[in-house]
């Protein structure tokens, strides 16, 4: 038996450091991870996944512990996954775990980690979705991916979720931002936090009017504007209840399973990429092409001619 | 003769409208791009490509604006491709590009533009790669990669320069996340901007400390550590004279080449990846592999399992 096997064996068995070390082969990319698969994956989806993501200093932390805090008390176990791409820039995210983590210390209700940087290519959302399928075989009932800022990885990282909660601030240029970058595609619930400041009604406002112009009919998921201020707990309720409600929309229309096929999917298809990608390096850097290759790097043949002959 | 080989053809003609457009097919990656590579490829190789990073608000655009303007002054020809992956929430960098832009209207010498969030699975790193051989292929000198943070994608898309700035500010933690970040291990240059604030000093005294703690030997590149103040203008002549002696030392050691056919084989393996995850999509869903999917999304068989199945 392999070491993440037997990791995933005692993970099912309810040991968490089995689950920090197993996530920590996720991360690495172990080659065994399709023997632990084999026996973790039959385990999973019965979690609920949110993804919740905003620009840095919009608050997230401070209200998903909030929703963390209101979901201990119903009794629900949840996970929290902090993705950061784009660290170590950005800051805070580690640093603010550790204090989160400090706060729920000796809960085993309560699981929160940091995805950093040391996946390779595309390796990040890959090794994501994979950490939260292990989360739900672990028996999480709520688990939550964070990330900050909303770029490509981000988009990718955020695919795991069956909701996504957007959360902004009421500063300048930001709703206009999120028009732009197609975030409005993907939110399934706005939050303007920090809502004390002077600018969030007019935030909401915006948001609301951009919400309603979307093409909908009956059966459309009306996507709500919400308003809080986290750090004074208040707005959070709402929150929660917008999530539960967008939840059972989900179940109504068949919409979770969808979400579940996309994502175990492309669950597939990043394994083989993984795997072609070396594969592909081996090939080219193989006999059999050297002097193609040659020819590449003194621009005798170009980059797509090569790849032509590679594939073939 | 594809939409885009025209593109090219006037591009070598020196049309500067067609270079824009050429740039707008290589971020939506067009299916024509291979045609256009072929007559486009030939040409490239005699710009320098720099690669500039660093925090948001480090000072990045001003520097390197400063740059550009010494440069002018040499009579060499400048494109910047400001990337930020990160957007919207990160801010700025369109912007900011306007403003540059705006300052070099009517100058043919400079050419800038903003790569955003257009690109698919990986499409950044490669889009910008193509993006800087065009420009290259275009008879620029000098090729400016600006990067915000350097996360997954960002480390990615620095690979395709020659030599590496890494932009600091003084202030807290900064010196340690940049050891964590495995930054020393892609930093040509450090600098310290903003070095009017009192704890520069500090800063450029961990950062020497760090860089001499590698290891080396007589024939290793010295990393300097330099200290700035772009919006006054002060210390970009000395950041612009490491940035030739870098060039001259690679140039010495052979190791241009080296980072050429790094750059041109990842570039192979970007354009092979990006098909063969079209037609990985293409054969799951094929009739052969139906029943398999059905099972894995009811979790019968395993994603690792599937994708064995589908590989034969």
């Amino acid at each position: 038996m392999s070491e993440f096997e037997t990791l995933v064996k005692k993970m099912l068995a309810g040991e968490r450091t089995a689950l920090s070390r197993l996530i920590s082969r996720i991360e690495e990319r172990t080659q065994e991870l399709s023997s632990g698969f084999r026996l973790l994956y039959p385990k999973t989806g019965s979690a609920r996944v949110w993804g919740v993501t905003g620009p840095p200093g919009s608050g997230k932390s401070t209200l998903v512990d909030g929703l963390v805090t209101r979901l201990r008390k119903k009794g629900s176990r949840v996970a929290v996954v902090a993705v950061d791409p784009s660290s170590p820039f950005s800051g805070g995210a580690i640093l603010g775990d550790r204090v989160r983590m400090q706060k729920h210390a000796g809960d085993d209700g309560v699981f929160i980690r940091s995805l950093g940087t040391k996946g390779r290519h595309g390796g990040l959302s890959h090794s994501t979705k994979e950490v939260v399928m292990a989360l739900d075989a672990a028996g999480f009932d709520t688990i939550v991916v964070e990330t900050a800022g909303v770029g490509q990885t981000e988009l990718e990282i955020l695919t795991v979720a069956q909701t996504i909660l957007v959360l902004l601030v009421p500063e300048s240029g930001d709703s206009i931002q999120v028009m732009k970058a197609g975030i409005m595609e993907i939110a399934d619930i706005f939050c303007v936090n920090k809502a004390d400041r002077p600018e969030s009604d007019q935030m909401v406002r915006e948001l609301t009017q951009m919400v309603s112009s979307l093409p909908h009919d009956e059966n459309s998921w009306m996507i709500p504007v919400l308003k809080s201020e986290a750090v004074r707990e208040k707005g959070l309720d709402e929150v929660l209840g917008a999530l539960e409600k967008h939840f059972e929309y989900m179940k109504k229309h068949g919409i979770l399973e969808q979400k579940w096929a996309a994502m175990v999917k492309s669950e597939v298809v990043d394994i083989l990429t993984e795997k072609l990608r070396q594969d592909l390096w081996t090939k080219m850097e193989s006999k059999a092409h050297q002097a193609s290759l040659k020819k590449l790097i003194c621009r005798k043949i170009d980059p797509y001619a090569l790849a032509i002959e590679i594939s073939k």
